[in-house]
């Protein structure tokens, strides 16, 4: 299968960049949440293209149609189905990608696995578009989480090498989301100098989520980490995905790797948080904290070497078409929307599996 | 839920460090697949304790007994269960644990997870000893992979900062899973050091399988890189996965990123493996390359800070029992293992989402 | 959860009866179907509310717009997705029921379920009207089925107690899918004379599948008859799914009920079906035979008792709107939709669980 | 798949009728529930064999070794694992059933679906032993909802077309599961007479669930009546399943159907219970009633027709070995077990799925 994620919480996206819309229908929401529109289009409109620069020329409005499961400003608790209607769409420039297949992106993949009978116009159902209700998804579940007090924020730690080395802080309020001022300069123009050389750059995305309660997750397949992972790797351009101190973690020493227990205003706290916030994979108190990798956009106008698949013969390609030169801006919130969804999920579903006082069923 | 894996190949893990036994029940095996138990059991005793001095003193033999699901050495497709029998188990070494839970264990979150009902001794149900039953499962799968042309392989490439630059190539025949001799003994004398410290050192296991045809996995969340990630995550200690360049894609520029296509002896293939086997989540017919950080092994003899959950006071823990100073080494047939569970698992799937010739149905 | 089904083909349902609209997901579909959209209305328009005497006055086009995973007449293998808009709704008519809940319907159960925060106009979600999704992608079910010769087909076998003897045959052309004529006559004036008296009348739909492929399904839990029986116990009204000879069996002696081997035309072959195509919960190549008992609508014009939830009083309660005084005759391309789902997700679920050939895995 | 049930109760039956062993995985048991192994004892000596007349004369104790997720004498909340040793096997019984296959049994069947691969002896995995761990997990639901005031009880309605019109009552306490003296002693001279003419009969089992709370259970694939039919069509030899007024209301009206509200001591109650405990899927508060139809025992003495697979002819078939001339005996604590895993399983689900207060999370 494919397109449907979680557990207790369900997302289904579907859709193709160039066809009739793409959406989303999420299964299991709790009834009764109220949920602000305009803070969910302010959410999306971090992620649409056509904004910035750094982004895309295609503009899409992103304007989600609910279509069930809400009403009167909350959640009924009935599948949630919404859908974003595709508008700027010019197919003509993906007509020859089934036979001569761009470099990085899917369509020599996409092709082998459906018999080339999808569609495969500005990427199909591969294409960076279906983060769109992704992170509408997302930002249902972003609203419900902080109505708990579970926040989610994320930020770019890092593109084409230049990092930021500022303390983490949230990032929704800013054009460009950088904390620091500097770094955000020099990684524009990284952005900017590829750009102009038909090139393009990639980078990472460090995600904190505070205020997720200890005890949540399961033992091995349904860890937290193996959950956000699974949910991050499926967000096109994810190489590599770590939690806590990560791959750093694998050069240290026990004795300076494990999080040492402390007590915080009479609470159980830790004296560092290399772990990321889970232990056998269920959450410990401790902040979330997790990066992503994200790859150079595939797309670059430069030639590049690929195979004309009827005749069988190496050949040149060269994409024209509007595409980001560095996608990991507009990765932000989608990596925020993805693991809010997860995160609600592994409530949802700790609700379940949680001991039971002796009176009754919990709910 | 937690301890099942799978689409169409199920794997249930079940059992505690210090219990009864511990198994596995593998759902979906295919029908008729000839196993040969030498060499499931020479896997496997890669895996298991005592053998070196690096790893724990504890003794087990890990037989696994097959109860179900095989007969006359050959699969029958229904499901394959195996009990693992716990022999050397000192449960005195625990029995604090669970009011003074231990740094960088599942002491604390296991026990909030199941309200202090869970079995603590020697880590219960989230011991590394779990992986002993995965190993199995895998072991089966590998050589059912095998015969399709499926190689699954893998080394450490790190451990304790120290790196092997050798090319890959498998490991199965040495002692100490490294490549580069020189590096290995490097690597054996870092180990040596940080017990001889109470101490312990992590490291980072390379994996590469060959022979995957291409088309195989899904879009979004039943990708290979989440189908992998998802399971990677679940094996105990891994803080970090990475598949192709990984991270250092982050810092490349799409131009030297992406794979361009040429032809290799009529074939379809790339020019390099930045993706590491799989663009848009569906395999491409290049190997499957990734890499996990494993976290330094949390048990260390050294003192360390924790908690009296009773008394809630702060107070510090000095963990005895037997523990490897570095667990990188035991962990190689694991992610091996581990990596044939979710490659035979999507090509089942596969089977069951290609597209179908006209005359029926496949199979 | 709830609003999902399947194994390898997903369908997933959602909307409520007076939203914006309905609709469903199919995830799974195998890809470069071609797809008869005429035949798909044709068999929609069968379901479709307001044709007859018998029907709800409601008039609604059914029309289902696609909008992603089908391009140029045939499926894309990516999840598919059709949305039918709500039109003629008069929400007036249900306003009360929240708090006074009609007899026989999810009024009560459906808030509870909810907190009170669902939609309840019209049964909301858990409207008959959901079957219209449904109908919708066992359309598409039944021409890929058809394409490989199995047939789907299901007729009236009683309505009121009046029971058609005759032996089955399919009904698709038949504006009162009853094969037997004096039986249609019969029931007709049965639903006329009900109605008249502001009551309704349930009854029995039986299907046949012809040409199921022999092997399909799984023990126990994944068996034909259960997942059969799980479909169908989740169309409204549905009291009692049996198999073959079904209760009948119950009456039986071992040495009649079971169905001894022939060979016909040089293929196995049973002297009788009275399993109704499966042993063990796998197809045995014998046709599909199960029937469904409908309970009489339970929208009645007739004053019924209630209770006014806000006062906790004991209340009567009139149901105006518009309702089928028998909804028999419209649940038969229903359950003939819903069964082809079921048997479509069998067949590439078997596709991947056969064994394989030596040479290499399915498809 | 095949032998994995639940949500996030899920329950994973495992072995052959013949093979080393038969045994089951609990997965997702609350934590901290006391089990008392002397009443699950209890409970499975009522579906062992040998105890009488009516029933085959192998004998097994059935005694179920717990390996894992239990200590103490209370769930751990992780997987619990438990296996029942086959003793009593004589194989040589079974050795031509998979070239001439018995009919009413799944050697056809089961052959086509494994490839041959499979173990046949004693029906191997198909056999109806393995309703011993269903039992065995289903004894374990039936305590924990016991806790909660929820009981489940199940009693023979009929056999060989003899019926007991006696109201319900439970019947765990008697040696023959029948509440009416007098229709007792009939059917079990049904059966006598039936065993001594080398035949076998079946029957009806009822079931009644009282106590469990209104509001459980999901709109469409996850209601009630759709898991538990899922769950009994999965127990051998079901053929029918229906709830409540059952297969009676096709042939009542809408007015005499309905179940009118009225208040019983203050609490929101019906007049009648022609739903059998649910309404659009969801648990209406009123006692869970349903009833499976057991098809009379395969397995008869008499000379039956057949087909040698391997010469493609048509044969005649003499099953010797050892059977029940009667199966439903011994099926009704099969049947409260079988429930009683889908009513747990449903609360948990329920737990998770229900409206959460504005101060925090379920549990």
């Amino acid at each position: 299968m494919s397109s449907i994620y979680g557990e207790m919480l369900k997302v289904s996206l579907f859709g193709e960049s160039h066809g009739g819309g793409i959406g989303v229908v999420i299964d299991g929401l709790p009834p009764g949440e109220k949920i602000d529109l305009d803070l969910v289009n302010a959410h999306m409109a971090r992620r649409a293209p056509g904004r910035a620069q750094w982004s895309t020329k295609r503009k899409e409005q992103d304007a989600a149609e609910i279509l069930s499961g809400f009403i009167d400003g909350h959640t009924c608790g009935t599948p949630l189905a919404a859908v974003i209607r595709n508008s700027d769409t010019r197919s003509g420039d993906y007509s020859d990608f089934a036979s001569v297949p761009r470099p990085g992106h899917a369509d020599y993949t996409g092709s082998l696995r459906y018999g080339g009978a999808n569609d495969i116009r500005g990427g199909g159902h591969f294409s960076g578009r279906l983060t769109a209700p992704l992170t509408f998804a997302g930002a249902l579940c972003i609203q419900i989480l902080a109505r708990r007090g579970i926040k989610v924020g994320a930020r770019i730690l890092e593109i084409a090498g230049i990092k930021d080395d500022s303390p983490f802080s949230e990032t929704a309020s800013l054009d460009f989301p950088v904390v620091g001022a500097g770094a955000a300069e020099r990684m524009k123009e990284a952005i900017s100098c590829a750009a102009n050389e038909c090139d393009s750059v990639g980078g990472v995305v460090e995600c904190v989520c505070s205020g997720m309660p200890a005890g949540a997750g399961d033992p091995f397949f349904g860890g937290l980490e193996s959950r956000i992972a699974a949910m991050m790797f499926s967000v096109p351009a994810v190489k590599g995905v770590e939690f806590g101190a990560g791959f750093a973690a694998a050069r240290a020493r026990g004795s300076s790797n494990n999080d040492g227990f402390c007590l915080r205003e009479g609470r159980v706290w830790r004296e560092s948080n290399n772990a990321g916030g889970a232990e056998g994979g269920i959450t410990n108190g401790m902040p979330v904290v997790f990066r992503c990798a994200f790859k150079p956009t595939p797309s670059i106008c430069a030639d590049q070497n690929s195979i004309d698949l009827r005749k069988m013969e190496e050949t040149r390609i060269r994409i024209k078409g509007r595409h980001d030169p560095c996608i990991v801006p507009r990765a932000v919130p989608v990596v925020e929307s993805a693991v809010a969804v997860v995160l609600l999920d592994m409530l949802m579903t700790r609700a379940s599996a949680s001991p039971w006082n002796g009176a009754g069923f919990g709910g």
